[in-house]
Parts: structure tokens; sequence; C-alpha cells
């Protein structure tokens, strides 16, 4: 029942733009979903997707706008006019999406088309809307909603919500309020559909529910709503008024941001890109990383430089200089990670810092045991040189050591003082256990070259 | 109305325990949700945990159970006899749930409690649920669902709903069916609400839906209902027979799980460890890439020992061996990073191959200048050898350029022949940077020292 967006089903679709066969278009997209339609767009140039999102009819247009890429969204918008836009596409939408689409137009723009919705009320919600942090529960709820009363009886609950329920696509849930608009709790569809037609609202509606307010971070909502396993959660304000709800769909959007920040971070890519960006920006979202990785070169540089010496002497302690650098980012990383990991998903508990320490230097003693030890075997079979084989595998172990340390510390400590622990994995740590291998590396290699020879 | 878990809260719950003192225990978890009590199971020993385990009521403990972790569930499970499992536990769940925990245990255990199960209709569901592998869409969906006949009216739906919604938590759908059990569409509750009593099904049911079949990759069907923002996802077998639901709670679980598999293959850690397994099992997961970094290390090692003249002549090109290598890993990840996330959540759409190799060389190029350059003017004033200069900024630029078409080219030939294309970052990529990094690096060291001097 899904379409698979094919080559062939691409190339049939670009020929008939190109002759601009409307009906053929239209028949073309009529199976699709708007999410589907959004995904052509990326493979389509701008003329050519301007065109089939004019054929559209309003609603399936709006649907398309919603799923769009917001550097997609934006150049459309700009080449509509504001009257346009607020007739036929915001008066579509859900109170949320019409507010993620005008919040992202230019501050002119997104008055006038503010001014051009003719529903005051929906022009309201979005205001509201529009008034709150992006990464709050304010930001990601919608108005929508089904309220009931709670000395409402059954009856009139019923006539009520089909009343409110001419704006929604769906019901999940109906939220009961008192006169003043306080959230009491919920009344679940299954409760109203087995209850008799006398019944009070009050004496069926469960009391026992989470909420948010709207200041509540948006990554403290998609924990809340993964942790209990929520589909939908109402959104208050600070003396407990109703004033929205979160669906699970718009919270596994931040879940996945969140996972794919960290992702980015670790692999030293500092903004939010995607592969459809222009090569300009992403450039710039990868050069500050890079920067930092070039200026640790450096100092790295100097640091070897101070054994210059050494080199000259035993130019073959430069043979394994890429091994101890390599070692040291790659046992940093694994241990930042895991920390990063943990924090993110909460799974650290209330277990100590000192525990986890602990751990972390045990695992890192068994596996610096057996690398140095592979690597002493094979040094001095092959190598034979004993001064060499005595420092390479020596430091290497001290290396792991003190990187496993620093890649579980440095994390823990970001996110004591409130930055994001995502910062100390990538080339942040890597540099830093980069320099310090090094060093312990080359001391090694004097103290140790001193015995043998 | 969410509790904090605080450390207090822990001590004070730890007391208790120690003296033993049931009602004051039961007391302290009363307002806690199931997934919180199991939160806390994570900070307590086995036997404080089994403690207040057997306080609670069979419902909630069966609620606990499913929220545990799979590790500490193994430990109470092994401890409890298979008929209270059967009878106090299995009973109250859902049969995906359920599934899931008796898929854990022992083979023996679990004919054990299957032989238990009083309700042969739900041993029946259990063993089927069981049949399918664990990733696919069979795996993940539970059988319980409100299923309506296309020829009733809405009187008999109602009636009949009822009837069934007793097994469930919550209803969200309504699937409508013919004669022979094949899925015909859904139902809306709002539609139903909003129908009048004498409506007959078929002609208020919702024709146009999604569905999956039993064999479905789960990653796929976490795709599909992230695409199209669904809440519950009716799955079927083969001839398109319902067979049961998936819900997005479900879901979400296998978009973090992914998400994390990635980043955690990024951070070279191979198998899906947590913060709380043991050093033994924490160690193994991480000594396969590490290893395969020590025998890059050696390769490397190896490569540069062909160049010992050259370094025994010019020491100073050993400074740089690490930030040609760092700046080579680096540029090579976040290439590979784009792209590995691009093909995961399936942005990459349909350009092409030699279009997404162009961009990223394009943003080499453009970043490759600028750290040529700052390079370049850190060592002709500072380091004033010429030829040390030339060799160290030339190299890194075409470094540049090599790492980024690797860091492209290998998730994306990986994902052509089916292999994870998550592989190619972390330590993979590293080493295979180095390794030609360093390669470049002397070569042309011996190619420009030639001319300078």
């Amino acid at each position: 029942m899904s379409t698979e967006l094919t080559r062939k089903y691409l190339n049939e679709l670009r020929s008939i733009i190109e002759i601009k066969d409307d009906a053929a278009a239209l028949l073309m997209m009529e199976d699709l979903h708007p999410a589907d339609i959004a995904e052509i767009y990326n493979d389509l140039s701008i003329e050519e997707a301007t065109y089939l999102f004019l054929l559209l009819d309003p609603e399936n247009a709006s649907d398309v706008l919603v799923e769009l890429e917001e550097y997609d969204r934006e150049t459309f918008l700009k080449s509509l006019p504001s009257e346009l836009i607020a007739s036929q596409f915001i008066d579509n939408m859900e109170s949320d999406d019409a507010a993620d689409v005008i919040g992202d137009l230019a501050e002119e723009k997104k008055q006038e088309v503010l001014l051009h919705i003719d529903d005051v009320e929906q022009a309201g919600d979005i205001v509201d809307l529009l008034s709150y942090d992006e990464d709050t529960a304010g930001g990601l709820m919608a108005k929508e909603l089904i309220l009931v009363n709670e000395n409402w009886g059954v009856a009139t609950c019923i006539r009520e919500m089909r009343k409110q329920a001419e704006d929604l696509d769906e019901i999940y849930f109906i939220y009961v309020v008192s006169d003043e608009n306080l959230l009491l709790g919920i009344l679940s569809l299954k409760a109203l559909i087995l209850a008799s037609a006398s019944t009070k609202v009050k004496d069926i509606y469960n009391a026992e529910i989470r909420s948010v307010r709207t200041d509540t971070d948006s990554e403290e909502v998609a924990r809340i709503m993964e942790k209990y396993d929520l589909i939908v959660l109402p959104v208050t304000d600070s003396i407990g008024r109703l004033m929205g709800r979160i669906t699970i769909d718009d919270v596994v959007d931040v879940i996945r941001d969140e996972a794919e920040k960290d992702y980015q971070m670790a692999s030293g890519i500092s903004a939010d890109v995607e592969t459809t960006d222009s090569p300009a920006r992403l450039s710039r979202a990868r050069l500050p990383w890079l920067i930092i990785g070039l200026l640790g070169g450096i100092i790295v540089a100097a640091v070897i430089g101070h054994f210059e010496n050494d080199i000259k002497i035993n130019p073959e302690m430069a043979f394994f200089i890429p091994l101890i650098a390599a070692m040291a980012g790659n046992v940093g990383i694994q241990s930042s990670a895991i920390i990063v990991q943990g924090i993110a998903s909460n799974s650290l508990g209330l277990e100590s810092t000192g525990r986890k320490l602990m751990k972390e230097l045990l695992v890192a003693l068994l596996n610096g045991i057996i690398l140095s030890g592979i690597l002493f075997l094979y040094n001095y079979f092959i190598s034979k040189n004993l001064a060499l084989t005595f420092t390479v595998s020596s430091s290497l172990f001290v290396v792991i050591i003190f990187a496993a340390m620093f890649g579980t510390l440095i994390p823990l400590l970001l996110n004591r003082v409130k930055i994001d622990p995502a910062l100390a994995t990538g080339p942040f740590i890597t540099t830093m256990n980069d320099i310090m291998g090094l060093f312990i590396y080359f001391l090694m290699g004097r103290l140790l070259y001193g015995i043998f020879i």
C-alpha cells in the first residue's frame, strides 16, 4: 500500500513536467501521501517542484508544506503572496504546524500572513504559540483539543465533542477541566464508549495523569513521553490551566534530532546539517572542529619538537607516533561515548561518579593488557629492538589508562557544569588525548632508552 | 506530577528495606509509575530489589517486569517458579510484552511457563508471536485489537467493542475486516462517535490505510510510522489477513536503538552495551575495534619505516605526523557521518552517487584551502623552514581531498553491498585514512625536500 519512489517514476514525472501536462502530473501524484510528495521535491529543481506544488489542491499542498524541509519551504513561500499563504495553506493546518511554518518566515512576511488569516481565533492561537521558545513544551504543542467540563453528563459530552471534533484529524483523548479551565484529568474514549448515557464526566474520568508546563524543555518532554509510553501529553501554564497538547509524532522528531546531534558531535560536525544543504553551509558546520584538530596538531608538533634529538638518534620512535595517537583517541572516544549515551538515556541513574570511573578503569586495564601484549609480541619478534619494544608497549598501556580516565571524566564534568557532554566526544577528546599520549610516549622513550642502551 | 528520584529518596527506601518494614516500603512506592520503580532497581542490590518486587501486587509487578532492563528481568525470573510467573505476571501483560518476557527465558523455563498459562487463547497468541523474528513487524506487534466486520451497524459495533475492549488499556483505532478476516481499513473513533446509530460500518470506514506484513523489517516499520506520523500500524500476513498491530511507543525504542547503534559504531563499540554491563562484556564490545586500530597502527609504522632515512635527515618531518593522521581521520569521519545519517534517515533520496561525491569534494576543497592556508602561515612564520612549510601544507590539502573521497565512497559502497554503512565510520575509516595520509605525506616530503634543499 506504499508507493516506492523509484528512479523510473521520477524520470516519468520529469518528462511530464517538461511538457506541462497538468492532468498527467496530478494523476501521478494522486496516490501519494504528502510526505512522499515532499520527498520527491528533494530530487527536483526548484522550478519543477514549484510547478507541481501549484497544481495541488490547497489542503494537500498545506500538508506537503508541513512535511517539507525548512529550506525548501522557505523557497516556496518566498515566491507566494502573503494573502494566498494565509487563506490557502495556513487555514488548512493544525495550530502547531501553522506556527512552525509562520515562525520560519521573515519578520515582515510573518506579520503580513498573520494579518491575512480570516479566522481571528486561529490567528490568536498561532500568535500565542509563536511566543514560546521552540525548544520547550509550548513550542511543541498544538492548541486543538477536545475539552469537557467535569460537571457534564456523557450525552452532553458527546454532543459537545461532535462540535469540537470538526477541526481535528483524530481524537485520542478528551481532557476534563474545571470551570476555571484547570486541567483535572483525561476521559478515555474507551470509558466514554463503555459508560451509560446518564453517567457524569466526574465519575468516569481518570485524574492520574501526567502533564508538563509550557516552559518544560523539549528533551524533558521526550524523556517523559518515552519513559511512560505516552501518545499525547497535555500542557498547562504555571497555575495548571490547560494550554494545549503534544502528540508523540512531534516528539519522535525531537528524539531523532537529539540522537543525530550526539552522533554529529561525535563525528565533528557542529551545526545541524543535512546532505541536501549547500557546500558553504556544510563546510561551515565542519570547520570549527577541524580547526580545533589543526591547532591540536600544531601543539602536538611542538610537544614532539621537544624530543627532536631523541628522534634523530632513534628514528624508529617516530614509526609508532600514529599508533599511540590513534589508540589514545579510540579509547577516549569509546569511554566518552558510553558515558554520553548513559547521560542521554538517563540510564546512569544515581550510580556514583567514582563507581563509573572504577569500572572504566577496569575495562581499560583489561584492554590495555591485551593490546600492549599483542604489540609487545609484534615488536619483540619483528623489530628485535628491546628498547623500542618496551617503550612502545608500556606507553600504550599507560596511554590507554589515561585516555579512558579522561574519556570518562570529561563528559561527566561537562554535564555537571551544564555543557552538552556530547561535546567531549569527537575531535575534542581525540586531540587532547593525542597531546597527552605522545607526551607520555616520548617521556617513556627517554626513560627506557636510557635503561636499555 | 512526576516524582523525581532523588538520592534522599533512595537512602530512605534503603533503610526501610533494611528493617523490612513492608508497609512503609509499599507506601513509598505507592505514587510511582512502574517505569520509575524499574529505574530504582538499577540503584539497588539484587536482594533489595527482589524484596521490593515481591511486595508489589501482581498487576503492578507485571508492569515493572516489562519496564526492567533485560538483564535485571532475567535475574528476577530465574528465582521465581514457572507457575507463579504464568499465573501472576504473564496473565496481566499484553501479548507483545508477554512474548518479549517469555522469549528471554531459557528454553526449558519458557516451555514450563507457556504450559502454565491458563488462558489457552493467550498462550496461543504468545506462541504465535514467539515464532516471528524479533527484528520484524511480527516481533514488534501485539495481538490485542478491536475488530469489526464491514457488514455490522454502528450499534452492533459498539456492543462488540465493549466486549473486546475489556482486554485493552486503550482504544486508538478500530480495524475493519471482511468475513475472511482480510484487513479492509480502519474506523476512527471520531467517525464512530459522529455517526448515527443506523449507519453501517462499510459506509464510514476509511479504506486508505497503510499496513505492513509480519516479515517487514523493524527499521522499515519505524521509517514508515515516522514518515507518515502514525500512532498505530496494522500488520497482515502475506495474503492480507489482519494479524496484529504495532503501536508507536514500541517503535520509539527501535528508533532510539538504531540511532544509538550508529553512534556506538562511530565510537568504535561493536555490541549493544550499557553502562550497567559487566567490565568483561564492556571490554569485549570494544576490543575488536581497538585491535583493528592496533593493526592499522602497525601497518602505519611499517609505512613510516620506509622513510626512516628521511626522518633521520629531517626529524622535523616527524613532528607533523599526528597532525596529518588526525586531520585525515577527522575529515573522513565527517564525510562518512553525513552519508551514514543520510542513508539512515533516507534523506539522500535518489540524488546520484556522483552528485554526492562532487559536493563532498567541493566542501573538502573549501576546507582544505582554509586549513592548509592556516598551517602554511604558521609554519612559514614560526618554523621558517621552507621545505617543511610546503610539504606539510600541500600534503594536508591532498590528504583532506582523499579523506573526504574515501569517507563518502566507503559507506555508499557498503550500503550497496548490504553491509551496515555505520561500520565505515569509527576506527575503520580513521585507520585507513591514517595509512593513506601518512603515505602521501612522506612521498610529498621526499619530493618537495628534493626541490627546496
